[in-house]
């Protein structure tokens, strides 16, 4: 079964662990993507290195490569890619419609919505596949993840309201179809574990919308509750907008997971402050590739007082620098991931950066995880601390 | 101080060590290339856990960038890169001019040798540089590595016998040049460290001319002596058709060092076979970035009966063949490798591959480098084991 205890708050902050058959999780949780079953550039060893306790793994991606046989026959995601903690997979219905759209360039036509599901085109071999919410949910069953997400639309912001209404009771038809299939089938995956499933809140920036979803979502009686959408981690001024509309409607005994969130360390700091739990953002990782280094300190002592400090703007320093041709210290002098205490130096980085060195993407990666994750066990640690 | 021992022989085949300042080698040995500051893919940890007991720098590359300035200021190489077992440079001898000549596109003239060193053009941006033997060994004094080798022109097996006279003659200057340059140094590095000096025997594939220069590099005093040349490591019948040519005239007191060879494990136990110690080759980290993993053992109880048998031709695996998509086993069974012994299957190896993933690199590069290790390991485990 899955489990969730909140255990302290401090104004809107909260603190809390759930239980999966893969181990527990403690919020509020930063959790990395592993999109095509590895954190990029990360073995499961350096990435428990950085103390994730969660991975994020990509239905889209895994259903077109390995493919779900493969997949199968390893015995589920977990054994395939050696990773024994818990993971959560989405349910791919982000991506038939943004990858899908990003077709373009093949002939065949783009992604096609109807009521049972969504018909897409690969953005590997311009084949066309077809997921439904039961489809969704069958193939996160054989990936054998520990948290599953619904299968949604995540209409954009620039919808027309009439629009977004449509998507939106569609996807809400979408959400009590994979939670009846999820009932059908024990809650468990295909080699017999207990799966959790979350429901996901859309509406676009629409405040009536948002406010139906999040009661429609919390009345089915899934596991835990996501927001989805354009604006969640991208916009943060929306996001923290659309999270004051829909808290109170939001089951206090259930994790909140902010979908796509983590970007820039401050954002962590303000979606822990307007109460959500858990987060995923690929940014980490990318930032980590294209030399922008995490650096900076969370101050405060309470939620009220949480501020991001850095001698750098949003916390970037860019690796590729000029600047740290001679500097033979660390990333950031108090830091604990591995690449900082090993004493890998930002000058060598730099020169592993300007040459391409695959050394460098890996020692990056690591730091910039470890960040987001020291952040959310500071964060944690501060509400525990506070009144 | 240097000090090569050897310690047994079978047949030509020996079995000895040697002491640096940052650690003994046993040999035989293969040592992974670091071109540019880091063996491909690997950090020191890694590197460590092939049990590579020496690595390669390559001083074109590190004098280009990070360049001798951010070098010197790191303290030399092994500071730099974190590596403080041994570390051989080559002299930037073979990629001034090999580079140099690739360098059509730019719009500078090629390299150009003259009595004094090569002219060159920079691969990175055409900027035009120029190597003497004595510049050759002052960047390796600020490299600060435990070998270091002798500037010298690697004349093509296609040049004309009248100019692989002349090139080898001015070789053969070059090599006293350094020596000189050596000795007025102390024999030591910029930090105060003891360097080796290795000499470089070339002659094409004449054997007047090999026989010519094994005499005279050793005849010179330098603490090893290495073969170089188109065809080493390469063309493996003419490989050991002039180790066979020039083997009676080397000290057997000095170690031999066959450079740019190792490509195949056969290579290793042809080489090992026809008395030379010390090895180093790209090939096993370029396989594995191209998808070829190295499978095979290494039987016979003695040199006559050495050979290296493999289900697959060379030993070569292509991990990107749908033949492994469900194979749930390692690339080698009883590989002792970390990316083996850690449960890494070809299944999720084959996909990490054909989905360009980073993870492959470093567990592909990791098994092929400890293969080749292990192989030199079992090779002189042999030789001791023989009468």
């Amino acid at each position: 079964m899955f489990s969730f205890t909140l255990q302290h708050t401090s104004e809107e902050a909260r603190v809390g662990e759930f239980s999966t058959p893969h181990g527990t999780v403690h919020t509020p949780i930063f959790m990395p993507v592993g999109t095509q079953g590895t954190v990029k550039a990360l073995d499961p060893t350096d990435v428990e290195s950085t103390h994730a306790e969660i991975i994020l793994g990509n239905t889209y991606h895994l259903y077109l490569r390995p493919g779900m046989e493969v997949m199968e026959s390893a015995g589920g995601l977990h054994s395939f890619m050696g990773w024994d903690k818990p993971i959560l997979t989405d349910s791919g219905g982000f991506q038939v419609l943004s990858l899908g759209a990003s077709m373009a360039k093949h002939s065949a036509p783009l992604s096609k919505i109807t009521e049972e599901g969504v018909e897409f085109t690969s953005h590997l071999d311009g084949s066309r596949h077809f997921f439904s919410p039961e489809k969704a949910i069958e193939i996160q069953r054989q990936l054998g993840s520990d948290i599953m997400m619904v299968f949604d639309e995540c209409t954009p912001d620039k919808a027309t309201s009439s629009y977004a209404k449509e998507a939106l009771d569609r996807t809400h038809r979408w959400a009590q179809a994979c939670y009846d299939y999820w009932q059908e089938h024990e809650r468990r995956s295909v080699y017999g574990k207990y799966q959790a499933l979350f429901g996901i809140v859309q509406g676009a920036m629409h405040k009536d919308l948002r406010r139906l979803s999040a009661e429609t979502i919390a009345g089915i009686g899934f596991d835990g509750i996501a927001i989805g959408g354009e604006t969640v981690g991208f916009n943060m001024e929306g996001t923290i907008e659309l999270m004051d509309w829909i808290r109170e409607l939001l089951p206090k005994d259930k994790p909140r997971y902010a979908m796509g969130l983590g970007r820039d360390p401050d954002d962590l700091i303000r979606a822990v402050r307007a109460g959500f739990d858990m987060f995923d953002c690929i940014a980490p990782t990318r930032f980590a590739r294209n030399g922008t280094l995490y650096v900076g300190h969370l101050t405060g002592t309470s939620p009220k007082t949480w501020e991001f400090e850095s001698e750098f703007h949003a916390g970037r320093l860019q690796i590729g620098n000029a600047r740290w041709a001679k500097d033979h210290t660390p990333i950031m002098e108090d830091c604990d991931c591995w690449t900082c205490s090993q004493g890998f130096t930002k000058a060598y980085l730099r020169h592993l950066f300007n040459t391409k060195e695959l050394l460098y993407y890996r020692l990056a990666s690591i730091h910039n995880v470890r960040f987001m994750l020291r952040l959310t066990e500071q964060l944690r640690a501060s509400v525990l601390a506070a009144q």
